[in-house]
């Protein structure tokens, strides 16, 4: 969406997926420092497609395709970890494999979170609606109405590329310290002299 | 196991795989008019990676390599359709998918068995043990002792090779006439003079 800047402009480029068997969404960040910006998004529709083998190599052939042209530097996937049935898990893995195959023929770590987080990440609140996540999106990234989609997979997975970001970028002290032991280590100057 | 012939002197090749999410058994069967030879069976060891990321990732590199290096014209897959929980499922589907994939990146036809059409197909028993199945392959397709594999999940694989041959190259009329009127369509020297 950003034609203003080249592809090696940006310090990172992050992609997110919001894997589905009926309809894929993706959403590439560039980073530059702590700001970020929309590159692309969109959605891989699967619907038209008779099989499942039809829909498993169109997201090959999709993903695939977004990777060599816009060059991301990591994968963000957001992966529901349980599901209605063994059935339905059973094709989701697939689709989610065949979209991490395209980055893994390419090196490309990949990182995935469970939609929960992606929300509590982006909106502050973890029970937020697709609706809500997206006008955060358009709010946080400043996304002009026009080039907003209609379809929430897309910004579903702009969110999941802003949650890698995010989770990225947090200092490691941020987390806490992992004991008492582990804040004096970091913290010598809090320590009182009669203590040292 | 074959190197008498070239991989170009035969009609067609097939490659089976039986996936798992710890070890991952493939075998390629070479295909000259009705006759099968063994061209490479073997195992893909996934236990010694310690992350699913790793494992996906080894899963692809070797069975790319597989597909560069005997040019299979079909895949056949032994895929078990329900699993113990949703959890696992998602994994296999993950492992299943990223194989998949190597296959989908060269347009090879995919086909699926479940392990019950497998087995039946080969000893005529869906029943049958794994060394069961191993000791028919060793039978039906003239491998010699030495050349037996100690893992089950190699001979699983070809297995599912097998079976996709004598499923591809079953005539039409031996799954039968789909209704009455299409029985008579297909003989009409089976019907009485008054009749017709």
């Amino acid at each position: 969406m950003n034609y203003e800047l080249n592809l090696k402009d940006y310090d990172r480029i992050i992609m997110g997926i919001d894997p589905g068997t009926n309809v894929m969404g993706y959403g590439v960040l560039g980073i530059i420092g702590k700001k970020a910006e929309v590159i692309v998004m969109g959605v891989i529709q699967l619907n038209r497609f008779e099989t499942h083998y039809l829909r498993l190599g169109r997201i090959y052939e999709r993903v695939s395709g977004l990777v060599q042209q816009y060059l991301p530097d990591e994968l963000a996937i957001e992966a529901p970890f349980f599901g209605k049935n063994v059935q339905s898990m059973l094709k989701l893995g697939r689709a989610q494999g065949v979209a991490m195959a395209a980055a893994l023929a390419r090196d490309i770590p990949i990182t995935e979170y469970p939609p929960l987080n992606v929300k509590k990440a982006v909106t502050g609140n973890g029970q937020a609606s697709k609706e809500q996540v997206a006008n955060m999106l358009k709010h946080l990234l400043s996304i002009p109405e026009e080039k907003m989609p209609d379809a929430l997979d897309a910004t579903d997975a702009l969110a999941v590329a802003l949650c890698h970001m995010y989770e990225s970028q947090k200092p490691a002290i941020a987390k806490g310290p992992k004991s008492w032991k582990d804040f004096l280590a970091k913290n010598p100057d809090r320590i009182a002299p009669r203590l040292k």
